[in-house]
């Protein structure tokens, strides 16, 4: 059984209280890599897609909190080396966030309008996802930056065609995130402690960025009826952080 | 007569309790442009460059000092309009510290090792050069940045040529500072006081430059006996950093 069918399912009880799960489908999404989601259930994302500006000033700002993350990480690494690999996986988040300004002036708009219905509710994300130590905002970094990236490019399957695929490219791109992981697998082989800190925070993590995704979908109330279409979504984005929190040897 | 030239008087007698200047030349430097130094007195440049990969690590750790400076501005602006702005200038400085790592590798080295020597004393030049809020470290950032900039520019002089070429394209490309000095000149003008206060701050700033930009020559230790070959580039880079004073209306 594959790691990822295995994740999306350890999840279960969150995605359950959430949306009222329905019976569980034996056709699980079982994402072959990261950003690239091979839904085996057919969803209509168009309906969960925002419209295009609304779309591209979330995602800009995300992208702009997620290199803020780095920067951050940047400035208080121990060592140069360890800068020196966070400063390349800055450099691609601001890229990131540079082609979604440019996305936005294409269309006649100014980044700092289409971002600023964003500010107050990712400013608080990420004020709250930031940790208490440089480790904990390693592990931040790595699985937030992962999620919404992976979030948004599921929802660019919604947007014009042209537009849309542009996006996921830019977003599908390496985020030069190998340095995180090395970092974070080092440190939690020399101190178990650690890694059992970090296992929690990873599942903080994941409730607190999947309730940023959910309010990025319009229409969706938390409080409104449970919405099928959506469930399918979140099992792939799960999916994908269990295999990340693998990877580090962590229980998701 | 020119600001430039203005500029570079106003701050002889720093230059002379430095360097016990010799009586003036009427050749005084005249930069006609950002990174464009054209000093009218010929100065042997070489030997005052250090050797490749020390001014590489030297010149890369700086610039990575810069982007850390400017994601900080980045992340504690308060309006998303200057955080987008910033956030281009930051990517500048970040490309201009991997455009030097990029040299440092092609030499077969590793950048965190060209840097090491360099972390201790920079990582302290940061830190008394931060300022005590968001205009003082906007300032940092547009007055050191600069005058760093045009400082490892005008050693790469006595580079070899090809590289040295390749490094003085690289820093002299535009830092996307024209942000800052929108936000500062905007303050100075709606708060006079701060005015003052930035003012005693640049001056400040200009001191510790030049000192760590006098540690980073070769053999220059300030104790030693006055170095006439020294005295015209920090007379270019003085006037160059009178221009930017004055472009915020600051007496410098």
């Amino acid at each position: 059984m594959c790691r990822a069918a295995t994740g999306a399912r350890s999840y279960a009880g969150f995605v359950v209280t959430w949306f009222e799960r329905r019976p569980q489908s034996a056709e699980v999404a079982r994402p072959k890599g990261r950003g690239v989601p091979q839904p085996s259930i057919k969803v209509d994302i168009s309906s969960l897609t925002p419209e295009l500006l609304h779309f591209l000033g979330q995602a800009a700002y995300a992208e702009l909190g997620a290199f803020e993350n780095l920067a951050r990480a940047v400035s208080t690494a121990p060592t140069v080396s360890a800068k020196e690999g966070l400063s390349a996986a800055a450099a691609r988040a601001l890229a990131k966030h540079h082609g979604l300004s440019g996305e936005i002036r294409r269309r006649g708009s100014e980044p700092h309008i289409a971002m600023a219905p964003f500010v107050e509710r990712l400013d608080h994300y990420r004020q709250q996802t930031q940790g208490a130590d440089w480790h904990e905002l390693l592990l931040s970094c790595y699985l937030t930056g992962g999620l919404l990236d992976d979030f948004f490019i599921r929802l660019s399957g919604g947007l014009p065609r042209e537009v849309g695929a542009r996006v996921a490219h830019l977003l599908g791109e390496d985020s030069g995130t190998g340095v995180l992981v090395t970092e974070l697998q080092s440190a939690i082989v020399a101190d178990p402690a650690l890694g059992s800190r970090l296992a929690m925070w990873g599942r903080r993590l994941v409730g607190d960025t999947l309730l940023v995704a959910r309010s990025a979908m319009p229409k969706c109330d938390q409080d409104a009826a449970p919405d099928s279409r959506i469930e399918p979504v979140f099992t792939e984005l799960i999916a994908a952080h269990t295999r990340r929190m693998d990877d580090l040897g962590l229980t998701a």
